[in-house]
């Protein structure tokens, strides 16, 4: 378990992180989409994402209240202290699996948000509501995207299927609770996120259809960003995304 | 020069293919900001330019009318047939060459940008009037953070002053006019670049000399974007970019 005590701080965190992990992925693809129209809007998704994680990070920094701001947390944690998604973290090797990726988790955050615009918490249902329409428009790009390539020549189809048998096995655990998401609710904070599994397989499974894509069979999941357990990838994002405030003197900026 | 019978169209991608090579370069240091708030700025600072660029190459396609649109013209061309200038081409090692670059590129763009509002080629004055705003912005934006980082600490001025030096030797050749600035000013389409060096040069020598920063002393300039030579760098660059469009069948997208 973290070093925080409150497990609010955690939760905050889990969805912040997620959000500040996906910008940077996402903004590595803006300006190598297939098409200028693509660049812009990666480039607008990734603004979002950005806008997201400062208002999470901010919120679990004051909730924690060690004077800790958004920056401070995203800067100056290691690895071990991120609860982002595994999802997020991978880099994508194509555009096919940055669609993928991007969009698994997309319609994850939809059906999570809109549980947590009734939660309890005014400052996170707050959130919720302002991020609502902005995660809903990159399900809707998402499943364009899918449907696509997926429907589109044989090399498309055969990429984009690779594509979503690669992440599958990284949406295993955003569907699993832990001791924070039960604490969380119990107070009328969060919600028991086995309980968006059935309407996201559900729709998953009509899109990858209607895309004439395969439904990758049950499998072994991985698991554990929740404990701050992470890939190697993530290291090497952090790496890249810390240099700069790590090494500069604070005073210069 | 370039395979393309009207100067018109060349001046229209000199602008085009700035903006497109300046974009993928700043929206490489999206998510590697200092500061989160800074990350939000880059990526709508790649944005914009983006926008710039489309807008430049779209014009330019159709005076062309050889069929090919924005994007073909973005990714269907090697480097020898970009017409950006060197200044915005070079990769950033660090983040006060990015704010070097972008400042004396955004300084002259705005210069530029006052000129071409009173074209007489009335697609040229409606793009400038649409990007004036958003060159301003950057102006301003590479004025403060010239000061913060000249006027901040030993390290901070140290590596400021690195970055002006340079990205010094590339900003000659943009006050130079070639045969196809002297048709556009013919025509009242353009305007003599030659005319923006000392507007350029007083406006820099004010904000360096504020930022407690050394003016550097004349000297050789690189020069060749506006005959399509250009440094190894420009190469690497559209490689990434183009790599997708270029390699995925067109009817997939």
């Amino acid at each position: 378990m973290p070093r925080v005590s409150d497990p609010l701080v955690v939760y905050a965190l889990r969805f912040g992180d997620s959000a500040l992990v996906h910008a940077q992925r996402t903004s590595e693809w803006v300006a190598r989409a297939p098409i200028m129209e693509e660049d812009v809007a990666l480039a607008n998704v990734a603004l979002d994402l950005f806008g997201q994680a400062r208002m999470w990070l901010s919120y679990a920094g004051e909730v924690e209240g060690a004077g800790r701001d958004e920056d401070r947390l995203a800067f100056h944690r290691d690895a071990s202290e991120f609860f982002n998604v595994l999802l997020v973290e991978r880099r994508s090797e194509n555009f096919a699996e940055t669609i993928a990726q991007g969009y698994f988790y997309a319609l994850w955050s939809y059906l999570a948000l809109e549980k947590l615009v009734h939660s309890n918490d005014a400052r996170i249902a707050a959130i919720a509501a302002k991020s609502r329409k902005e995660v809903a428009y990159r399900v809707r790009r998402g499943e364009d995207w899918v449907t696509r390539l997926g429907d589109g020549t044989e090399l498309s189809r055969a990429r984009m299927q690779a594509a979503v048998d690669d992440a599958w096995a990284y949406t295993g655990e955003v569907f699993i609770a832990d001791q924070v998401d039960d604490e969380m609710v119990r107070r009328g904070v969060g919600f028991d996120p086995a309980a968006l599994r059935a309407p996201w397989e559900e729709r998953v499974r009509t899109v990858l259809t209607a895309a004439t894509l395969r439904v990758p069979d049950d499998r072994w999941m991985h698991r554990g960003s929740k404990e701050g357990t992470h890939t190697e990838a993530l290291g090497y994002l952090l790496a890249e995304m810390q240099v700069l405030p790590r090494s500069m003197p604070e005073a210069a900026w």
